[in-house]
């Protein structure tokens, strides 16, 4: 279930922090702390696996469905225009953490998203925004 | 279920052609014609919605577990080494048909994604590529 190493299994067995912002048995969502705009969040089921095709079918249910939920709550709670989902599957589709994560980036009209995993958001920004969201749960 | 002037549910009762790669109850999956990079399909659910929190759980549900098997097989039959499962809601994230749609895109080292929506891509090309991602199946 989990794997040696793998710094969102550390994140799930609570060894290593995280801005959390929901958790349900089979998922664990959290503030991606090198966000491509703000809200950014991580959909990470708790199923390790690298990719999408090595996790079972109700992990990937699970982390889409997730993602639905929270897509909605966080462009009402931040009145973002959109939301990108991205789930990237190897280090050719821009993949930095090898267990499988769902992207949630809400998006503003005319603003491009930055480049992930580059810059360390500001924690207390973080923190106030992952706010925001949570009380929109 | 459907809604008029809508393209995606028009390819889905057939009344605009697609190249088509697979089908079940509750998703129609073709070929982009204007592919961000060879094997690029969209998976779209048959209920309408705009956005993914339009769509009912069942159906985001389906997207996700087809994309799940389809990156794979493409993944396969390309010889690619990685798939973006991308899924964009409202244009501030680039959606330019609102019938919810996952984007299955390969992905190889070193080769940046072409921009969408722009270029239309060779027939003869993207029908060969469609029946390479089909024996995979």
């Amino acid at each position: 279930m989990t794997a040696p190493d793998c710094l969102f299994c550390k994140i799930i067995q609570g060894q290593i922090p995280c801005i959390r912002i929901f958790e349900d048995d089979a998922t664990l969502v959290f503030m991606d702390i090198m966000p491509q705009s703000d809200g950014h969040m991580l959909v990470v089921p708790k199923q390790h696996g690298a990719n999408i095709w090595d996790i079972d079918q109700p992990s990937a249910m699970a982390i889409m469905t997730v993602g639905q939920r929270l897509s909605l709550v966080a462009k009402n709670a931040l009145q973002a225009a959109g939301v990108s989902l991205m789930q990237l599957n190897g280090a050719a589709a821009g993949q930095t953490v090898f267990h499988v994560h769902l992207h949630i980036i809400p998006r503003w009209a005319g603003s491009d998203l930055r480049m992930h995993a580059r810059e360390q958001a500001d924690r207390i920004k973080l923190v106030a925004i992952a706010e925001k969201i949570k009380a929109g749960l």
